[in-house]
C-alpha cells in the first residue's frame, strides 16, 4: 500500500522518448510526492535521456533502459505507459498481477466494450476484463472513481478538450445531442515524436487542412462519454484539422438548444456552477473566447461559449495544451487523485504569455 | 469605349498602399492589357511607393498620390478601390458618372438591400440607386452579370471560399439549407495593414482563437448568396477563427444532406459539372483534403469533401488565398470579365510549393 | 530591513502591461517569498489586470493603478521598473530615498559614465550620483555587489546572452578583444507589446533581417561589460536579427584565440569551471550547439562552443529566453540575491519541450 | 543542335520529387521555350506526380518514370538532375556523350579540383575529365561560360548568397579575404523533403540553432570561388543557422575593410556598378536592409550593406529564396544562357508580400 503523505512513490515511464514521455519526465522530476525510477523505450534504450533531449543536460540523469515487465515492477509502484496503440494492452495484465498501478495514455484501456476499440482500431483483444476495470481519466467527470483506480485509461486530446466544452450541455439536457458538430484544431505535436513528410516544418508551416474527416478515431471515444452523459446513443459529427503551431488544441463546439431562450449569461452561469470544484476547467467570462497559448504547458482547460438567438445554437470553445491536459499532465492529475494527493499537486499553473 | 484588344487600359488603385492594395499592384503590373496610371492614398500621399514596400525597389516607380476624384477620373478607365469600408460610397457615384468603370473591394457594394448593410456595418447609406446596379464579383456564380458590370462589389474573403464550398449543394438542392454550419479559418493577412496588437507575430503566433462568433459582417453577405442559390430565406452559423499563418483560408462546412444515401462519388461528380467552366476551381479526388497553401500567391480555389453516413451530414472544405482568391486577384478577374478579356489573363496559376 | 526568512516582501511593478511587466507577473505571483502589493502604468490605469491578459482569469486579482510614487513607495519593499528608456531615472530617486529598493529593466542604470547613456540614447541625465550606485544586474558577473545593492540596472537582453558567451574568453584572456563579432537573432518580443506594422505577424513571419546594424544600442553596453572584463577598452562589431519566433535570442559570437593550439574540450573545461557556481548557465557538452526553445520559459542561458583550426577562431553560441533570463526571471533572480534568498528561489528551471 | 528561336526544348528532370525538383516542374511547365517531357524518381516511380503534389491536380499530368539513361537521352535535350550528392556523378558522362546537355543541382560538379570533392564530401571520384568541363553556374560571375557550357554544377543555397554579397568586395579588392565570416541563416526547406526529426514543425518551430559550425560542406565552395575573386587562396569562416521559416537564406558577412575611410554610400556605387548588368540582383538603397521573405519565390537576390567606422568593417546582407535564386530558378537562369535565351524568360520577377 502507497502511503505518499510518508514517502515518494516510485514511478517509472515506458515510453519515455516520445513526446508524451518528455513531459511526463518534465513534470515528474518536480513532483514533489514522486521519485523517477524508470525509462523504458525499446528504441533508445542504453542511451542516456539528455542525448535524446539535450536541453535537459544537467538537469535529469537517467538512462533509458529495454522494456522488462519484472524490472519495471520491482522498481516502479505506478507505472505510465506512454506507447503507440496496441502495446499497453500486451503490458498491463502483468504490470497489475505484480502489484503495479497503472496509467497507459494509449487508446487501449479508454473503452467499455472493447468491440468499439477492435472496429475502430482493427486489432483483436483479449483482456476484457482488465479493460472492464480501467477507468477513463477525466477527472473533471469521474474523478471519484479514479480516487480508486488501478488502471486508468488517459483520454485522447481531442476528447478532453471536446468533452469539457461539451458535459454541462449533455448533462444538463440543454443541447441536442445529436445536433453536436466539433470542429477541433491542434498543433502538430499531436502527431507524435515520429519523422513524417506532412509534418515538416517546410510542409505544415504556412499552412492548414482537415485530416480524418468524418473517420478519426477520436470520435468513438467522444460518443462513449458523450451517450454516458445523456443518457442515451449520441452520434457526433467531429473533424480535426492540422494547425501551423506547435502545441494548442481548440475545439469549436456547435450544438442546437433544447431551449432557444437560454442565453450567453445563462449558459455561463450553468458552466461555472458545473466546473465549481474542478481547478483545472477556467470558463472565461462573457465575450471572451479562448487563445490556444493562454494554455500552453499548463494543466489548465479554458472555455468560452456563445449564443446564437438567430439559429438557435450555441458555440462553445475549449482550449489545452494537447500534450498537456490533453496527455501527460492530465495523466498526473489522475495520478495525483489515485494517489490520495492534492489534485493540482506538481501540476503548472499559469503560462508565461506570450 | 474600352477596346483592350488594341490598347491597354489605364487602371488606377485608390488604397494602394495596404495589403489589397500591393496585391494589386503586383498583378497589375505584370497583367499584358492593364497600364497602371495612378496610386492613391491619403495617409501615405507623396510618398515613393517602393519606401512603403521595399521588395519592389527597380520594380515599380510610382508615388502614391493624394485621392482626388477629377485626377483619378482623368487619368483611369478601370478604378479599384480598396478601402476600409464605408468610404467606397462617398467615390463611386461621382467615378461612375464620369465614365470610370469601379471595382470595389470593400463592402459598400456588396448588399442588394442597403438595408441589410446598414444593420450589421452601422452606417447610414444614401446610395441605393447605385448599389442597385452592382454586380456581386463572384465570377463563378455571377460570370455573365460581370461581363457587363460598371461597378462590381468584391465579395469579402470568407465569403468567397464559403460560398465556393456551398453553391453547388444548394444549387442543386442537395443540402438542407437551415443545417449549414461554416467553420471558417484564416491566416492574420485578413486583419490588413494595421498595427493592432492581437495581430503582432508576439500575440497571434502559436496560437488559435475565434472571434466575432455569431456577430460576424461577413454572415449576412453568405446569407445573401445562399438565399438566392436555394431560391429561399436562408441562416448560416458562421464562425471565424484567427490562425498563426500569413495567408489562406480555408471554410470547414457542414451540412445535413436531403437525400442521406449520396455518397462522396456522386457528390465529387456533381461538383465537377458545376465547376466545369470555372478554371479557378480544381474539385480534389476522393479521399485529398486541400491545404490552404496548395492556393497560396494563387486565385485558385481547391475543394474538398467527404460524406458521412453516420450522421447523414456533407463535410465540404474550400481553400483560397485570403489576399488572391479573397480579394485583389479574384478583383482582377472580374476586370478581365468586365473588359472581355480572357478570364485568366494575368492571374498566377500555380504556387512554389512547398 | 527587510527580513525574507520571517515574511513575505511587498512588491511592485511598475509598467505592469507589457511583455516584461506579465513575466514579472507571472513570476512573482509564484515566487513563495514574495507578496505582490502593486501594479502601476499609466495608459491602462483602472483596469483589472485581467481585462489586459486574459489567461490570468481566476489566477490574479489586482487593478492596474496610476503611478504614484508615494502609493508605491508605502506600499512596496521592492520596486520593479518595467518602463520604456528614459523613464525610470525620473523615479528612482525618490523611491530610494523613501527606502524602497530597486530594480530597473530599462536602460537608464546600465551605465557607469553617463556619458555614454547621453551619447546613444539621446536624452540629457543629471542624476550621476545615483547612477553610480547601481549594479548591473548579470549576477554571473556581479553576484557580490548585487547582494549589497539598492539599486539594480538589469541588462538588455543582447548583452545578456553575448557576455554570458564571451566572458570566460575576455575575463581569462583567451581571444583577441577587438576581434570581437557578435551576430544575435532575436524572436520578436523583443519588440515589446507595441502595434507596429514590421512586428504584424504577416509581416514578420516567413522572414528574417538584420536592423540597427553598426548602430543598435546594446552595443555599448556590451562594450562596457566587455573593457571590464578585459580591462582595457574593447569595441565589438554587434548586429542583430530579427527571427519569425516569439522568444529566444542566440547570440552566435565569433573570436580570434591568442593561442590557436587551443581545442574545444580546453575551452570547455575553461568555460564549465568559469560557471561552476552558476547554477542558470549550461555548458553543453562537445559537438552540441544550444537551441532557444531549450530555455523557452525558464531563467537558464545554454552555451555551446567549436574551435576552427583553419581559421584560428573560436565561435561561442549562447541561448536565451530574452523575456526571462533576458529580462524578468533574471531581474527576479537579482532580487532574489538582494534579499540574501537562494538564487534559484521561485525560478523556472526547466522547459516544456518540444 | 538545340535552336529555340524555332521549337521549344526537350527537357526532363531526374529527381522530381524532391523540393528541387517541384520548383523544377512550377518553373520548367510555364517556361515558353521549354517542354517538359520526362520526369523521372526511383523511389516514386510509376506514380502520377499529382500523387506526390496535390496541389497541382489539373495543371500536371506526367508520371514519375524509372530512372533509365537510354529513355532520358532520347526524350530530352537538356536534363536537370536533382539529386543527393554522389549520383549525378555515375550519369553525367553517359548523358554528356549522347548529346545531351546537363544542369546538376548537387555538389559532384561544383568543384574544380575533385580533390577538394573527395576531402570534403568523403567519396570516391574518377571523372575528373568530366568535372574539368563543368562550369559553376552563378550567372553573375560566370555568365560568358555559361553560354558556351554542356554541364553546370549549379552552386548551393548558402554559396549563391554569400558570394553576390562578397564578390564586389573582393573583386575589387576592398576587403581583406582572411577576414570574411559569413553568419548565415536558412529556412528548413533548405533540408529537402526528407523526414527527420530535427526538421519537424514540433521541433524546428519557435527555435533557432547553429549546425555544421566549422565544418559544413558549403564551406569549401565559397572558398573556391573567393580564391578565384581574390586571386589569392581564401579560407573563410561559415556558420549556418536554421531558421523556423520554410524558405529564404540571409547570409550576414562581415569583413575588415582595406580603406577604413570608405563609407556606405561609396560601398553602394561600387555594388550598384557591380551588378549593372545583372537583372536578378538588386541593390536596396542606403539603410535599408534585406527581408528574406522580398524574394520569396522569385529569382532575386537583395543586398544591403553598412559600414562601421568604429571597427573598420563592411557588414553586407544578401538575402534570397533558397530554392528558387539559391537551387532551381537559377538552375533555369543557367539554362536560359546556355540556350542563348533572354536571361530572364520564364521567371517570376517580384514575390506577393507579405
Amino acid at each position: 500500500m502507497i502511503d505518499p503523505s510518508t514517502e515518494k512513490v516510485a514511478v517509472g515511464i515506458v515510453g519515455a522518448s516520445g513526446y508524451g514521455g518528455v513531459q511526463l519526465v518534465r513534470l515528474l522530476t518536480h513532483h514533489p510526492m514522486a521519485e523517477l525510477t524508470y525509462l523504458g523505450g525499446d528504441s533508445s534504450a542504453g542511451q542516456p535521456y539528455t542525448d535524446i533531449y539535450p536541453h535537459l543536460t544537467a538537469q535529469v540523469d537517467l538512462k533509458v533502459e529495454p522494456v522488462d515487465l519484472e524490472v519495471i515492477a520491482d522498481r516502479c509502484q505506478v507505472v505510465f505507459l506512454s506507447l503507440p496503440n496496441g502495446l499497453a494492452c500486451t503490458m498491463v495484465p502483468t504490470l497489475l498481477e505484480r502489484g503495479c498501478r497503472v496509467l497507459d495514455l494509449s487508446a487501449d484501456y479508454r473503452f467499455e466494450k472493447l468491440d468499439t476499440y477492435v472496429s475502430w482500431y482493427g486489432a483483436e483483444r483479449h483482456d476484457q476484463t482488465v479493460a472492464s476495470e480501467a477507468v477513463y481519466g477525466l477527472p473533471e467527470l469521474f474523478r471519484d472513481r479514479l480516487r480508486q483506480a488501478r488502471l486508468v485509461g488517459c483520454p485522447g486530446c481531442y476528447p478532453t478538450a471536446s468533452l469539457l466544452g461539451i458535459a454541462p450541455l449533455l448533462k444538463q439536457g440543454l443541447a441536442q445531442p445529436q445536433s453536436l458538430i466539433i470542429d477541433a484544431k491542434s498543433g502538430t505535436s499531436g502527431g507524435g515524436r515520429v519523422a513524417k513528410t506532412g509534418m515538416l516544418l517546410a510542409e505544415a508551416s504556412n499552412s492548414l487542412g482537415a485530416y480524418g474527416v468524418a473517420h478519426h478515431r477520436h470520435t468513438p471515444e467522444i460518443e462513449q462519454i458523450c451517450s454516458h452523459l445523456a443518457s442515451q446513443e449520441v452520434t457526433v459529427q467531429f473533424t480535426p484539422h492540422l494547425i501551423p503551431m506547435v502545441r494548442g488544441i481548440l475545439s469549436t463546439i456547435y450544438a442546437t438548444l433544447r431551449d432557444p431562450g437560454l442565453v450567453r449569461e445563462d449558459l455561463l452561469t450553468i458552466y461555472q456552477a458545473f466546473y465549481r470544484s474542478s481547478p483545472w476547467v477556467t470558463v472565461l467570462p462573457a465575450g471572451v473566447y479562448p487563445q490556444t497559448k493562454w494554455a500552453w504547458g499548463t494543466n489548465r482547460c479554458f472555455i468560452g461559449l456563445e449564443t446564437d438567438p438567430r439559429t438557435g445554437r450555441v458555440i462553445v470553445m475549449a482550449a489545452i495544451d494537447n500534450l498537456m491536459k490533453g496527455q501527460a499532465s492530465q495523466a498526473v492529475q489522475c495520478f495525483n487523485l489515485m494517489l490520495g494527493l492534492e489534485e493540482s499537486l506538481g501540476l503548472p499553473q499559469v503560462t508565461f504569455y506570450p
